[in-house]
């Protein structure tokens, strides 16, 4: 007996139907003895409608009342799903944000949450009850209801995991875990039976959708071992209900991967695109001049290479922003010119990140040459590197990010079961 | 200066472009200085739509969940209204049930209102604030949203006009006001001014579907005054803000009404049907035991006609019920026909009861008979009569039913202006 949370994307719960489906995951889990609690998104192309109409009520819309409007998805499935489990047998609870309470910050349409009290949801679990949650959803300071933004009812479900100290936390999604690399890209790829936390903090801000990047980070600060699987499995098929060892791929602590790999997955980013500032002025507050303003325009600026200058005067800056901003950046830094101090300004769109992710490489060396290497037996150019404690981005065009991925996926041995 | 609540049913909040014609209702009585609460309903078609999903979910469903997916209709439009009214420049804030809060009993998917807080409604008001709220809803003792049944929110709008202290309560609908009688069997109906809350109450709950009946009780017992006009107006049109004299009708109490007519108004009910018991025991209890087990079964019963016994010892007994109900009407008396001891049973479908409603008919003699004669002089032979202090209620053929509205609403002079 164990406890555990579990979360259903849109696309699990776009209709009656799949509500079922649902509701047929959340009982073997009940019928096994677990406490459930179960966390929901709102149907598929739901929250879109409920954006679309606060947008044509009024384009500069008040946060909170946008989050009044949009926030009633989740109500609506929450009691769909508690009613359709009831229907099984299954005493069912629905919860709204303002109900647990579900505590956030003031900032609506975007709120992080500060605390959650579990006890009335864990009471319930003692009477055998299932609490069915709106995720995405908490109540301000105002007393008004808040939305933690898009793709919030993953942390939503962690941060319940971790208030009602759940063993685990399954994200049920449309895909059955996470990959290697892109299958769709390498059809060799494999499913990870686990990642650590850090991997998968890289792999989610890097471009594989699996998990909203803020639900990983708080997994990790409270340690909620996590599950991502799929919801279209057959709820009741065997080994789904194996509570150590289920489908799926375990996001946890790395202490608890005994055999770490070196290298864990291969993720890309594409619609890159690379600005390179020409003998820049090699003077304290540089980089502030550079990027301050990009910031203050909500330029997301990605990978910074500087190079040491060779004579202590003149060097050059390197860094990404995405395509579609660039334009922008560029109108911004001819602005700054006279503050920033720079000889030309080159740019190039179009291009790919690719990069090799994994704690091993903490204590192996060799790792970033063998990416190099590899790359070069094949003739792809590298035009930027940046690279932190676990992970290695490069750089290219995007006509080779296919072979990049497959080259790179394949000499760290990923293909090898 | 006074204040008012204004209350917009589906129809007047279906799509953006209706919502914002809403808001120049609004605007209109805010600029003139009013403190402003707006009620609204689910757009319509919404609250179907959400209790289909209910019912294909579970056709057993828990009232309480019920209530959670229910009330979200209203929880959008209150949102988007406030959002409509904020972009022209009203300081507005929407509110549901469990923010005011409404506080009503457990008898969820159709609970009364027990108490509503109107204390921070009002300071908001000294702000300048509008307060936009959901209808139709409220929080139950234990903590749940809840839902007043259809139709709910005119009642929602009476509660709180009563709780604010309102100067009035406008209800915004399709219609332009209360008629003398129906205006598509009688084109001469006229629209009238007043109409006493005990007047109202018997148009209503007799077929003239203006307001819901439990909001006229609400009103008269609390005595709010109530507007029944358009929400389709020209919000901008002359005389739409006139406070004492706005377009529509004012239902109030009865000792506003200076120049009562004898007779407002002529309402009918269709689809009503017959039943007769004759030669029935004429001693105590036998009327239990004929209704104990009709209201059981469910089946509302209407008119009751019972004549008073040549001899004491025998009587007949007529009453009405909805055609519908007629099959299990029949089937309950004949299984309980030994207990009750009658001779014969008769029943007749497809009738109709026609009425004719003043207050004034308590001080006046002869309004019955007037009634009768002009249905005689029109060949319309009376199946069946109830009278009230304020209603004389006939039961008539249904092919004459148009006939005697318009010779009714002839004969006390409703045509005449």
């Amino acid at each position: 007996m164990a406890r555990i949370v579990m979360k259903f994307g849109g696309t699990s719960v776009a209709d009656l139907d799949r509500i079922r489906n649902v509701a047929r995951h959340v009982k073997r889990e009940v019928d096994a003895g677990h406490d459930v609690a179960v966390v929901v998104s709102a149907m598929a192309g739901k929250t879109n409608e409920l954006v679309a109409w606060t947008r044509g009520a009024s384009p500069m819309h008040d946060a909170r009342e946008y989050d009044a409007v949009v926030a009633s998805g989740e109500q609506v499935t929450a009691g769909l799903l508690a009613i359709t489990l009831q229907s099984m047998d299954i005493n069912a609870r629905s919860w709204m944000g303002w109900q647990i309470p579900i505590r956030t910050d003031n900032a609506h349409g975007a709120a992080r949450i500060m605390e959650i009290d579990g006890t009335e949801l864990i009471r319930r679990f003692s009477e055998g009850q299932v609490a069915v949650i709106a995720g995405f959803q908490g109540i301000g300071p105002d007393n008004r209801i808040a939305t933690l933004g898009r793709g919030g009812s993953d942390t939503s479900a962690v941060a319940i995991a971790a208030a009602i100290k759940a063993d685990r936390c399954d994200i049920y999604t449309d895909v059955d875990g996470v990959y290697t690399t892109d299958p769709r890209v390498e059809p060799k790829a494999r499913r990870m039976k686990k990642i650590a936390f850090e991997e998968m903090l890289e792999m989610a801000s890097l471009g594989a959708k699996v998990l909203q990047v803020r639900s990983v980070e708080l997994a990790m600060v409270h340690k909620v071992r996590t599950f991502v699987r799929s919801s279209f499995d057959d709820p009741d098929a065997p080994g789904m209900g194996d509570f150590d060892n289920p489908p799926g791929t375990l996001i946890c602590d790395e202490e608890e991967i005994v055999e770490q790999e070196v290298v864990t997955g291969i993720a890309y980013a594409k619609d890159e695109a690379q600005i390179s500032l020409r003998r820049l002025a090699d003077r304290p507050g540089v980089s502030a001049a550079i990027f301050g303003p990009l910031a203050e325009s909500h330029i997301n600026v990605d990978m910074i290479v500087q190079n040491i200058s060779e004579d202590g005067s003149r060097t050059d800056m390197t860094f990404t922003v995405p395509t579609g901003d660039i334009e922008k950046a560029l109108a911004v830094l001819d602005r700054e010119r006279s503050k920033i101090g720079y000889d030309a300004i080159q740019s190039e769109a179009g291009l790919v990140k690719v990069s090799v992710i994994g704690i091993g490489m903490r204590s192996h060396a060799g790792v970033a040459a063998t990416a190099f290497r590899a790359l070069a037996e094949k003739g792809i150019n590298i035009k930027a590197i940046t690279t932190s404690e676990i992970k290695i981005s490069i750089l290219i065009d995007s006509p080779y990010a296919e072979l990049a991925v497959r080259t790179l996926h394949s000499v760290y041995g990923l293909d090898k079961g």
